[in-house]
């Protein structure tokens, strides 16, 4: 199953589980991919920018992504391939799309300026890995550097037919959407899926701004979901009321560096991840932090019971 | 009345008010300033990242910052001095000094790396301001790209004795005010007042870590005072539940580039502003982000009877 | 006089003279700008990033800008207006073109990024000086991280008619010379005047690509008018002969940060400045660069006579 | 044969051959070895910056490696292995340790800024590479946007004993060989080997502040070993004169992206290369560049024979 323009909902970005000594916790992989299954995930993105990639060897990096691939048959896996050279990223992408991948990721390199310089790389990146590879076009500013207009993603949309999707998580975003869907309904631009990273951070508005869903990895999957099910449904209240409720601990979470140890520690405690650690070099939790994000969730549990742990 | 390392509180980052036809709005300065005195800040920054400062003439800057010295007698009036050359900067400090100023903020030039390089700066800059004035260390990597580690913190305040605030506002940042306050506990280093800026996203635990206040121009800087306060009395659930209630609308008005446009407008519904004009260049709020921020505030007023305008 | 697209030869770009007390040394200015005309310069470009314009007060820009233009009246005599904010930019160029000078310079801001925020920034620069005052738009992306394609100069050379000249200043840059002459030559762009900066580095080949002169301040101006010459007419082993000459040296001032020092010093060597004095911050030269200059000067003067000082 | 800090003479940077076809040119690699031995190299180095390591997959990068390493077994040869993550390095440095190897390169990313985030880095890498691999640190601020100061070098010599070599390519960087000899002889720092890249452009006065040869890839690598050698031998303006005499050209190879054509280009035309070959993505010379290269070498055949090609 390939990765289209058409997809939706949200495809949670999996972190990478690792055991207490650095080594792979394949069990964790197989649960986290039922939990995403059972809360209504319609994709899942491995090895992305805080999947702990560049932690992983070749070899571990297929693995991970092929046993999930394997235990969710019926959901797209798309896998972060973003590496400094083209040879790399190519080796990773053939290696995955043999195993069932759906797609690809890409994030452009931090060197990159002009819009020229922007769309050449996506060029070089596709003749790299195959036009038949549809990809997922990351558009991450904050931290990447690099600043991609919409009339640029609409230049890649029309001179590369395999991208499929955009992960939007330039911030602020919310006119991007509306650019973009607005380059759609005036016929200038195909259809590309969009979904909303940057921690989730302005998913309620993202939504109602024409999202097709969230492509992000916060703690609580399920949130995730659920809000963006409301927000199809009209069910507008009821979607920012849930998305408040969780806001706190979002923002708390989405800090740079400090955030993935937030995430793994809460998917711990929520029985998801056998351990939270991650390889080295990491960011680690002091207590003060640990603490902090027990409040987080003894607050959010008022709300949401499956923040009662 | 010099600012001093004791400083605590709240001083608003306030922005510059204009007239529709782009004329200082003295009249809403006067309103402004009345209205920050009423609700408890202690202080008051002016000309800073928000305050449009690159926009005055020299002339008008000092007039701004003139006449809130002038309204507020009895508050300590931070002036933003940033410049590209010291020359604009002592020019600058020396005029609002000479208006009763109680110091200035400097921010670092975002060209500057290495460790020695950021102490160096600060060191010629309170060179040629003159030891006499007090300044504020502005501490945004985000913005400028500047990182600046808490040793390096600790240098400048031990080199430094006319430094006697940091607006803090590094992402994440909650370590470093521990770190600060640790390395004040061991001795290491002098007391300086901590104020948080980044437009007060994590004000709730940055008050836990120690934390001497807030140094924002979030649209309801009365809700600062009141976080500010309660966490400060030990009501400690209370202040985190009047921050939740506006963390909605403040992480929407922290976005980068429009982020100003909501504060202005928000202050114009509250009539504190009489325009939320601003200078070009500016982001201006498309009527789906106006509406949006309506939406907001009618969420936040089911919480905080202030947003209900 | 106003500058016009048809510009050529050479702009020194003039250090500001200072006293070894700081103050600005007058009589330096006179002879130097009496050594520009001597040694056939066509323009003069004051208050450039290596002018140390950051360090001037206002009055003091536009008294160096002011008696440079009136010591030379006949020579069009361009200031740099490059400003944090469109206020100060607007200040000052008003201030300079009613002392008569030719035209301003503007160099865009570090934080642009993608083709539409170039343009946007000069369009709006454009807005803030008035249409009626001719600028160069200065191109240096070493120094300001910004690159500007030829596509984005034809753009801003085609919606702003008050664009009389490039300071091309990009490396690699040939191919970008020979890019923008395409462009005049198949009709898609009105011709502009391009001068070479970058510390002259490749003026050699510069020349042959079509530059129409050079627009830098190496410590030889009269090597620059003479290989500008030669080139012009022709004689082009005796351009690369002279330039080839020169290189060693011209390499060694082009180093950043400590290259204006090397500067001065060999101006003060030449009897063009009274001192080598910078305002602060300055980078000083070492005994050892001192000698390496000198030695430098030495190995050139069998080549050149002029270095024989 | 391990690399050690007493490590001296010309390192050049060894190109990745490749034949018109984008497969690898082994045969090139055999000669382009013999040639290096020939000229009087002390050592090699292979998969630099401008070796197109990123082109090549795991496997090839490790062949071309090992062919080197088989062909000069009297010379060490270093690897470089920077990359994004250290599983990858990891990888890369096992493998070319086990095929003999003298040692790796190590780039900072360019993410680095404060000088604990540089020095905890390189604490990492060989955490990961493991303490028994000798590593040379590079030092190349206008390509990484990493500033290393030398106390932070320092630093780096002192925690790190695995650490043999420094690439110095600072610019400008005389004074910061003159402050590392400074340290060695006041006894705060033990002596690392200081081999200067940059291309080559300062190397004449390198050789002078106390480096202890070239580790750069110009197309003459003959020339290098010449300076090198007469420098150190005190013929000091022997030294300059060959230097000067290449200096046009090597400036001009020494352009960011289109150099490396050029340095191909002259070393095919040499013989060396059978093809001037780059794997995308790569900057190709233009005709007009290949004739400016083609007059650059006629030139300097007035003054080298080499050059008469």
């Amino acid at each position: 199953m390939l990765l289209t323009s058409d997809a939706r909902g949200v495809f949670p970005i999996a972190p990478t589980p690792f055991l207490d000594d650095g080594s792979i916790d394949t069990a964790s992989i197989d649960r986290l991919t039922d939990f995403y299954l059972g809360c209504g995930a319609t994709g899942i993105t491995v090895l992305g920018q805080l999947g702990e990639a560049p932690k992983l060897e070749h070899a571990e990096a297929v693995a991970v992504a092929a046993q999930m691939i394997r235990r969710a048959p019926k959901l797209p896996v798309v896998v972060g391939v973003s590496a400094p050279g083209f040879a790399a990223m190519r080796a990773l992408t053939r290696a995955v799309m043999d195993e069932g991948a759906a797609g690809v990721m890409i994030a452009p390199p931090n060197t990159l300026r002009t819009d020229d310089q922007i769309v050449g790389y996506y060029r070089q990146a596709v003749e790299a890995i195959g036009a038949d590879v549809p990809f997922v076009l990351q558009d991450y500013p904050l931290t990447f550097s690099v600043q991609i207009t919409p009339a640029v993603i609409r230049r890649i949309a029309s001179e590369l037919p395999s991208c499929a999707m955009l992960k939007h998580e330039d911030w602020p975003g919310l006119e991007k959407i509306s650019a973009l869907r607005a380059f759609e309904r005036d016929g200038s631009m195909r259809h590309l899926a969009i979904l909303c990273g940057n921690g989730g951070l302005f998913l309620d508005y993202e939504m109602e701004r024409g999202a097709d869903g969230a492509n992000t990895g916060y703690c609580f999957p399920d949130m995730l979901c659920d809000v963006v099910r409301l927000s199809t449904e009209g069910r507008r209240e009821e979607a920012h009321d849930l998305f408040d409720a969780h806001l706190p601990l979002l923002r708390y979470e989405q800090q740079p560096g400090v955030g993935l140890a937030v995430r793994k520690h809460v998917m711990m405690r929520r029985g998801l991840l056998t351990s939270a650690a991650q390889r080295k070099p990491a960011a680690a939790l002091t207590p003060t932090a640990r603490a902090e994000v027990e409040h987080l969730l003894k607050r959010l549990a008022r709300h949401d019971r499956r923040a009662a742990l």
